[in-house]
């Protein structure tokens, strides 16, 4: 049997829509009809050719790893799940066996492989994953949302890893990333929460997700800027979702001392801090997000979801055939996008 | 009346043995006839006018913060000490009404003075504190180890932000902060200590303090070291007690995906890191570490001192107005020393 | 000078309203004018000489803890007070000394005293306090409500003894720290809040407060009713904050496998419980509360206030000397009351 | 094939050894050749046909549940385990599915089935078990103490549910689970170990696994004599391994305010507690403990072992067709033994 797909064929930017053989499964994996899939990031390094990507993937290979769908074929090791079901995929496809899978550390298994970067992802037709890593949606509402779950679980994570109720949150960077952990910050009992971006676009979109006051990077005096709008001394914590180094620095020098910095976005290159004074002297935590912890974050997305509404940050939706659009929305240099969703 | 004291008076390196009037105490304050006093690595860079010294002391100023004597002297408005008691002294001066001080930081007050930095300290014969950084030692013994609960609590504090029972723990960096380290991992159930440090003298210390095994930092593929002896993945905990960047670098690598890092040493730069790599994709957390906890930590120390026998490390002991020898052990190339003590 | 008080003169039911000197304060306390008072359940043990009161109280004695007012004067050794600012005691005064404040315990300090128990408290004109129990309010708003922070943080303290974002929580008795104890875990995020009381009139309150649903104690099935409601597997947290030897029973029956109850009502006896299964086999957790933490509670208090409005839970306000008026409206039998407020 | 098995048949005391089909294991599940099996409290129970046992059982059962071996056959559906591996067995069977398993708490899983309870278990030369919850041991060292990582395990989890370092521990019930805590708080860097026995050989034994003292149940004042032990204020850290009322209650009141206490051992009917002094007021921390967290405590287990030696707990040993003088021993009125190990 047959699917279409995007395909990263060549090394170099771009890809491909092409058929290739629909997945068999293993034992223990089943297989997904992709009913929606969403561009991350990291699609976008992929597609770009750009930063980690040519050092990591083996081409050629289908891309995506935010997907959701339903089962059409259970292997015949799996438990728990059914054809029909409606499951959205962790992407992070852990061992079970290692020391970290054993000790509630999956998303950082030592024999970790990602969905759409290490072997064959979801931007098709179908796709197979292990039946472990399938969060199978009790009562589905939403369904149109279901690739979500995954993002958005890195944003609860990278939001809660440590309690924010009562807490001054500043949240770096306002991609979907960042607007989702708006959300979770506001509905978790944040006492306030600023944002720091410079998209006059996604800077609207931060306010209807929660966001007090949004700051403008290219300010001058951010820093001070943001003390300010948390009573002087800092934010309790500081969420830093771009990557970007200059955020990632004042992102530090902005955190109270005692406070914590959450590390989720990712820098191209090598970042220069002033270790000492921001990290040493302040006395604060830092917490490197990869992933979702499996499955804990995931029940804290399914209850958030229900209060947090995440509809405007999908600004686009787009078939998967017509990816190169879709890639080309968000790859301006106006960024009047949030989430781009893809259907098969 | 007057005391003798150790005196920074110019700007630029060495200080002066100078007569001064005895403090006058606060109705907050004690007074504290100084029984011992011992050297710190800042108090190297005020001696040596480097680092963050020149920016921050105002002149002249009576140096030393790790010190312990017999009050001599107590306010009015002090609770709980009188005349006889012995006290070791908390050198993070906190305020105690800000936000950190009300809630379990008060290590990282808002308000912080540092006792020898922002006060006048302790390398006199006489020195004034708050009663409320006062640590009365209810049954002292070991009178003369009583300068060292401070910089001992730091190691404790250091070593201790999470569990090390049953865990693979690296030193980077033996001086005699990385050593009490190594004492305070291997009495709390630690699995395996493992140091990194170049100079014989302490390598040797090291072993006698309890590290399974002590690498050399000048090594190749010391990190690859590392992880083999913490059994391939990586060590759960790094404690960075140098302050070297290479060493925090080197140690940022060597931590297992999941694991700690301690932030402790102070480099005289900024520093340049994997940010992406070594913090966010391995999902570690970093805590970094200025002083102790007031007062949990120093319960921690007084009860891991009956079983951490630290005399090894105390190599050297000289007469407070022999302090230029002191300082010149302290600065030598060889490091052939550990802690160093005066006696007003 | 002479002021008017709420004294409990003699062993037996009742109080007297008499004149009494002002206090004179010691050097470290401060005289509150007192602007509201508020009735806690444990003075109604005292007006009504039940359960614990007749054998922990001293009389004479004025009673009353809840209480707000200005500063009138400021002992010398007190700092950061000033005649004028607007504070809320810390009902329970701590030593600041033993293990137990060192170590972020003060609220169960080894040499508690309980103001208006073991030392006058505030019902009154004027009351003194240590200023170290002082919460100073930076900026008032609705002095009207100052002393309510005091159980207002008890109940956060309950319920956010571990976090409830996303949580099932069944708080067993509304009185007015069960009604508050709604209002928190809805603004903390809980993903369900399920009351159970049988009095309609705080039934009602609950639902004004944000409960999903209120079960009524008295209907057959209540535990299989609470577990239902959580879906199925039981409650993530159940908060007891009625001292009701059966609302504790069928509170600990309601806890999931691996779940958290908090221990906070006041039962008049012991209590008989089935250790084995519902604490050992299911393997939970039981938080006793008593107070509040010093002074965090504080600040996710004033945090929350601004989202949670109490007021509904405050259904009279009586003059200081119509206190006989306040205390029946508490007794009666119909407890058609939330909180009670006493002016001057 | 037909192996030989210790076999409750019949309701009422007792048991047989009798032939039986080696079991057939299904896809996900090993098959094991026990190479030692241990008898646990809860077996005492079944073979008594006391307490929980009667009204839980189905009979006829092959009892037994701490038990190790070697893999000889392992299912299609497993991972990472072939013939030859040297295993020990979590006991706890958990689906791996519900709630509790996906979020760190296996031990507690809500369709929990455990191993020689509900089904059939270890006292046989060969026995199944699914491969998720086989422990497998990647250096062997003493093979003949492989069945009790699960008995040890119990005690780990139950002593280190919060960290003891610096902490005085009082443990009440000194048979084999109260020894193991003894070594493990010993191990863990607890301040001080105080033992609760009235067995003089179990005493003794407490000594050698490092109890600082052991005081007599039967003692006047005992709840005084551990809080005198303890410094005068009680203890850190009670942990209840006796499941004896009184001891339950002692163990209570032996706590300091604010202090941790661990309910292991169970009892046979429902308990008086003092919940409002014992509980409430004090403010403690009460963990209920079953099993152990899989596979978190293994990994400590395995760590500790290095350090602890249990091998003195061990006290008898018998061929497993002579299990009747085994249960003889442990049901003797002296207990003059700790562990009894069981050879097939």
């Amino acid at each position: 049997m047959v699917m279409w797909s995007i395909c990263k064929v060549k090394r170099g930017p771009g890809a491909e829509w092409r058929p290739v053989p629909v997945p068999r499964i293993q034992r223990d994996e089943i297989l997904i009809r992709v009913e929606r899939a969403s561009i991350c990031g990291s699609d976008l390094a992929i597609y770009g050719w750009r930063s980690w990507a040519p050092g990591r993937l083996r081409l050629p290979l289908i891309f995506g790893h935010e997907v959701c769908g339903t089962v059409v074929e259970a292997g015949s090791a799996t438990r728990g799940l059914s054809p029909g079901d409606f499951v959205s995929a962790e992407s992070h496809i852990y061992c079970g066996l290692c020391y970290q899978c054993q000790n509630g550390m999956r998303h950082v298994c030592r024999n970790l492989k990602i969905l759409g970067v290490d072997v064959p992802g979801g931007f098709a037709e179908f796709t197979a994953i292990p039946a472990r890593c399938a969060w199978k949606h009790a009562h589905p509402r939403h369904r149109e949302l279901g690739s979500l779950w995954e993002p958005f679980g890195n944003a609860v994570y990278a939001t809660l890893a440590e309690e924010v109720g009562g807490k001054r949150v500043a949240v770096f960077g306002l991609g979907p990333q960042g607007l989702f952990a708006v959300g979770v910050a506001r509905a978790s009992g944040a006492e306030r929460v600023i944002g720091v971006e410079s998209v006059p676009f996604r800077k609207r979109l931060a306010k209807r997700m929660g966001a007090d006051l949004v700051l403008d990077p290219r300010q001058e005096n951010l820093v001070q800027g943001v003390r300010q709008a948390c009573g002087g001394d800092g934010a309790d914590a500081v969420l830093e979702m771009s990557g970007n180094p200059r955020a990632i620095e004042a992102g530090l020098k902005s955190v109270r001392s005692g406070g914590r910095f959450t590390a989720f976005g990712i820098p191209e290159d090598r970042v220069r801090l002033d270790y000492a004074e921001d990290i040493v002297f302040k006395g604060i935590r830092i917490y490197g997000i990869a992933g979702r912890e499996i499955f804990n974050t995931w029940y804290r997305v399914e209850s958030l979801l229900k209060r947090v509404d995440i509809r405007p940050v999908i600004t686009h939706q787009f078939r998967m055939k017509d990816f190169r659009k879709a890639f080309a929305v968000l790859s301006s240099k106006e960024k009047r996008c949030g989430k781009v969703m893809l259907v098969p």
